[in-house]
Formats: structure tokens, C-alpha cells, sequence
């Protein structure tokens, strides 16, 4: 068991080492396209989003633990890297990478808290919850809406298709049918046949 | 009053013009010191210290209120810019040109959403309450650990002295003892007379 001192030092620990989440980049471009978002940046933009947008959710939900989840989803590509969503040979062996990063980067946390983090990776991997399907349904809807505010440059940068975003998407609508069809609306249709193909 | 749909427009509004936070440079390095960090980032490391620290908080706290504070705190920035902490001539003016950001800003939120998220700014830049005691904490723990982790880079490249850094945390304590004892053990003291001008 830990004393005092030493927890709090595991704490801190930790503390650090997840600092290097903001050098994380993902393929999305934030506004004005000037560069790419970070890790680090996109779970701020999408726990935030939870607070603003919590009333939307398909279900009840308990909203710190939504917000936590959001804060905590991608610390694990610390480790693991940014797998794109549309990368299907890196989505692969994604989450035996992925579950391992989890072990050791929660792992430098005191044991309850440890567990505590890791159950609640797993639980918005595995959207086994109402909180996990509506955090879901947000971090696939935050880089949507910066897509569509970059003039859908990324889809047309990657040539993704219409199947392809509707695939990823499958399962938004679990976490909230109103944001879903907002995102569909709003954010894809626009972009079809354009930064989009459709076939 | 507006709509269902007008509700949810003005919403995502709010979404995609915080999204410019990502963009609001501060005068911390981030580890490793390639670069500075930004607002959006810091506001996520801090949030999720939140969680991690929360049982080093010298009272009682309502954790959710303390993470929402402590996402939404910078906001005003997109509009105001960054104050540096020992920038004394930007610190007269800051309050009115942050309060008129505040106002823009959160004005792009329904009503309710609005005077919440300004109440709750308020109470952070008051410390009017246990967890605004506890957020404004973290929010000078976070970049004196960092400050510690890129060897007091920033205190050396800005000539800083041990009499500003004691001044800037005055108040700290209120908010956690434990953390500010740690914090001048581990981040403050092993820079005096170093990094850090002992005058």
C-alpha cells in the first residue's frame, strides 16, 4: 500500500506523463485549416461539447462520468499513436495496442485509481453504457463538424466516401438521434459528390 | 425564446467558435519545450488534474462544477488574448476586456446556458466558492509543474523573481494546501537562485 506521500507523487506522476498527449496529432485540421488538432485539444473541444450538448443524449446519463470519459479517451495513444478512422489495416491490432498503453500509462496512477480509469476506457470502447454511447456519438461529431468547417478538406485530402463515413457512423445514433441527424444534415450531406465521393 | 431547432443551432454555434481557443498561445512550454502550449490544452490538463487531485482539495467540492469551470475558464481569451501572469500593465485592463469577451462569447448560448457559464466564469475569477478556490489552484499548479518539468525555461527567459511567483500563488493554499506545499517543495524551491532571481 501506498502512504500518503506516495500517492500523491504517483498522482503528479501521472500528471506529467499525460502532457504528452498534446503532441498527439490527429487528421483533423481545426479552424482556418492552418494546422492539425491534437489529442490533448480534441478531448477538451469534445468533453466541453458533452456539457453544452448533454440535454440531446438518447438516454439519461451522469455527466461527470461523461465528461471524465471524454477527458481520458485518448491518453492511451500516448502509446498506442493516433489510429485514423479510416486506416482498416491500423484499426487491426488497434486495441491489443491500445489495451497495453492503457495498463502502463494508468497504471502509473495509486491502484483504485488505476481501475477506475481503465473501467472507464473500456466501457466507452466498448459503448457499454448510456454515458460511453453518447461520449461516442460526440468524438466522432466534434471532427465532423471541424471537417465541414474546413470545407470537408480532409475527406477530399484522404478520398473518403460516402460508405465510408456512414460505416464509421453506424452507431452515433445510439448516443443521440439528434445529433446524428444534425451532423448528417448539416456536415456530410454538403459535402457528397464534392470533398466526398459517393459510389 | 427560441426554438427546439434554433436551441440546438446556437449550441453548435458556440461549439465551432470555441474551437479558435486551440489558437490562443501561452507563455508555457509544453514538455519537452518544442513549443508553447495553447489554452485548449491547458484547460484539458488542468480539468483532468481536477479529477485526479480532487481529494487534495481543502473542502468539499461538487467535482463537475469544478471540471466545468475549469474547461470554460479560458473562453474569454479567444477575444481578450492571454494575460501573462507577470505581465502587471496587461493585468489593469484585464478584468473589463475579459468580462466584455465573456459577454460575446457565452452570449452565443441560449439564455440559460448563458448565464451560467458567465456565473460560473465569475465565481472562477472570484474564488467565490470552494471550487473556485480549488480550480484557480490547479490552473497555477498545472504550469509550475510544467515550468519545473522544461527546467524553469520560462522563469530564466523572463527574468522572473521568487517575490512574483510567491504573489501570483498567494492564494493557492486556499484552494489546497497539500498541492501547494507540493508545488513549492518540488517545483519552486529547486529553482531559487537558479531559473529563478532570489531578490
Amino acid at each position: 500500500m501506498m502512504n500518503e506521500e506516495q500517492r500523491l507523487q504517483a498522482q503528479i506522476d501521472f500528471a506529467k506523463e499525460i502532457d504528452k498527449e498534446k503532441q498527439i496529432e490527429r487528421r483533423t485540421l481545426i479552424s482556418g485549416a492552418s494546422r492539425f488538432e491534437n489529442d490533448a485539444e480534441h478531448a477538451w473541444h469534445a468533453a466541453l461539447m458533452a456539457i453544452v450538448l448533454q440535454e440531446h443524449a438518447n438516454e439519461e446519463i451522469d455527466l461527470l462520468k461523461t465528461v471524465t470519459m471524454l477527458l481520458i479517451h485518448d491518453i492511451v495513444e500516448i502509446d498506442a499513436g493516433d489510429t485514423y478512422a479510416y486506416d482498416e489495416q491500423g484499426q487491426m491490432d488497434h486495441y491489443e495496442r491500445e489495451e497495453k498503453a492503457a495498463n502502463r500509462l494508468f497504471g502509473l496512477l495509486p491502484e483504485d485509481q488505476k481501475q477506475k480509469f481503465i473501467a472507464l476506457w473500456k466501457e466507452f470502447e466498448e459503448r457499454s453504457s448510456a454515458e460511453a454511447r453518447f461520449a461516442r456519438c460526440l468524438d466522432n461529431f466534434q471532427p465532423t463538424m471541424l471537417n465541414d468547417a474546413t470545407g470537408g478538406e480532409m475527406w477530399r485530402r484522404n478520398e473518403i466516401k460516402l460508405s465510408q463515413v456512414m460505416k464509421r457512423n453506424e452507431r452515433s445514433k445510439t448516443g443521440s438521434q439528434v445529433l446524428w441527424d444534425y451532423a448528417l444534415d448539416h456536415f456530410i450531406v454538403p459535402h457528397i459528390g464534392k470533398e466526398l465521393k459517393d459510389e
